[in-house]
């Protein structure tokens, strides 16, 4: 544990990213490249929207994982690069949605597209963004890929939904809230590595399975850590917003560990403060202590910490090269972000 | 003309519809089944909310063209009604997001699904509903099917924002108008004719662009209609609602001609009343009264005869066959619903 809170072991999670960010450096131009051409139309709201959350940044990291995953089994291609797109369009019709149904007003630093061109179109151009996404995935000329990305989707809406119909429940059982961020989240990773070894030809077969294992993992490693970060993780990390998750009264990790280990005074406190209609000043405060002080903080990242090494250790059976280093370095990373 | 004002006609017309009900009443059983079983989920707000817009009706217009599509180029298999599940799924997906996108109370007679399960429910399960249509093309085995449905859903999701973008035109011209609707309506339609033939087999390869042609012509004058049937068609026709474009301040073919013919006082009067902001007791019925009184109701049914007759011409290419006939009747029956 304490070689994670060295500043030289921070130094070298963020030269891995910046290594595989490398590695894929002509795999990720290409990628940008179709992310703009194919969100192309005559009507002008949908490049101009789609152009703005696009270049507004995100860490790439599902495409990142497509392309890795294909190199790990043989090398990217062209219908690989489809793919990484693809990928990252069907992540980015989810945002455009989830800000939507959430009624958040920033997305990556900057204000939600919804707020600059409104809901309407915001859920249009999510539709647009999706349907595209399938156009490019027929150009890998797989079924199998378009198989798994189509079930991932629906799988996708479904922990949406389940969150939805979750919302109001603090005393959610951990097992269910990882139904839902597996559906949600790990679903997309779980994909977007399967499909990418597959992309990659006949080796992507004999490697899909342990790369499907991998994604799955890590997506909830990366989910887990999201949801800690929204109390500001076990430090206050500068520049990430905090309490989104509060404020919307999503019952997550941090929540069912410290209302668990808490008072029955604490636990009135979470039913009350998760009720958005009931909150009050002080309440992210008071919430941040409690998951503090109870260890919730460092038990929720216990549990990230365990399914980032579940994918590490599903990438065993891949024989070892750059590629294997680099998807296990973003195991880290991903777990990393919490410090 | 006057054929058609001949009750006589209106009831030959019926049994058109019907006869093809019956003669698809396989496939239309094996379809209504793939539309209970595939939206079926853990996430109990799926299934309820898709079975609640899915068991409204609707006329199974879109699937019925999918299947007729086939036979008339062979015969339906399990691949075929795959394919118009997916068709319908797709449909409902843009249902339920057009409802939300234009904040309509009403579907198929029933309260919007939003008034019942919520916006964010409605957006969701649209979402799932589309992606489960992508997994059961999937089971077609035709990457073409997919291209083509694909393709389809993107240019549905443009013709909707192109849509919304030129809301607020009153003076949009009617080529403008007819790219929003060959977008928003005729491209699924032409999709469901077209892939309905390649799900037929090596015959359906020769004749699907005849099928596409009518498909979309078919759309193009179901459209119009619609937009006709919105202020009441040509005669009062009891059970269906009136005004919902006029109240969205939505510019259709009746408007367009209304305006374009009438005085200037009249072309304010659009001009204002098409504000929604700015609409005011009466001005529905009064804008009724100028697409009558133009001419506007007749010259919008001429419109839509026209494309009738193309889509019809269309199926020429194709030998004769019941099948054949039941599609051209097919397309009298969308004009008829004017009157």
């Amino acid at each position: 544990m304490t070689a994670q809170t060295n500043p030289s072991r921070t130094a070298d999670i963020d030269t891995i990213v910046e290594r595989l960010q490398d590695m894929l450096s002509d795999d990720l131009t290409a990628t940008e490249a179709l992310l703009i051409a194919r969100a192309k139309s005559p009507v002008d709201v949908i490049p101009d929207l789609s152009g703005y959350i696009v270049s507004a940044g995100g860490k790439r990291l599902r495409p990142m994982i497509t392309l890795a995953a294909a190199h790990a089994c043989g090398g990217a291609n062209a219908g690989t690069h489809a793919l990484a797109t693809a990928v990252e369009f069907i992540h980015t019709a989810t945002l455009l949605h989830d800000d939507v149904v959430d009624d958040s007003d920033l997305r990556r630093g900057k204000k939600a597209a919804k707020n600059v061109w409104g809901n309407n179109a915001s859920i249009l151009v999510g539709d647009f963004l999706f349907a595209r996404a399938f156009t490019l995935m027929v150009e890998t000329g797989s079924l199998e890929i378009l198989r798994i990305l189509s079930d991932a989707s629906s799988v996708i809406a479904e922990g949406e939904v389940h969150q939805l119909a979750a919302a109001s429940r603090t005393d959610l059982p951990t097992e269910e809230y990882l139904a839902i961020i597996e559906a949600k989240t790990a679903a997309l990773f779980e994909a977007a590595a399967e499909a990418g070894a597959l992309s990659a030809g006949p080796q992507g077969e004999q490697y899909a399975a342990a790369l499907a294992s991998y994604g799955k993992n890590l997506g909830l490693a990366f989910q887990i850590i999201d949801d800690a970060l929204d109390y500001g993780g076990t430090t206050s990390v500068i520049g990430k917003a905090v309490g989104d998750d509060f404020r919307e009264g999503k019952t997550t990790l941090p929540v069912i560990i410290a209302r668990r280990r808490g008072s029955s005074e604490d636990q009135d406190f979470w039913d009350r403060a998760l009720d958005p209609e009931q909150q009050a000043e002080g309440d992210l405060a008071h919430a941040i202590y409690l998951i503090r002080s109870t260890g919730a903080a460092e038990a929720t990242l216990v549990e990230a910490k365990a399914y980032a090494e579940l994918a590490k250790a599903a990438l065993r059976t891949l024989p070892d090269s750059q590629w294997t280093k680099a998807l296990s370095g973003l195991a880290d990373f991903c777990v990393s972000r919490a410090h």
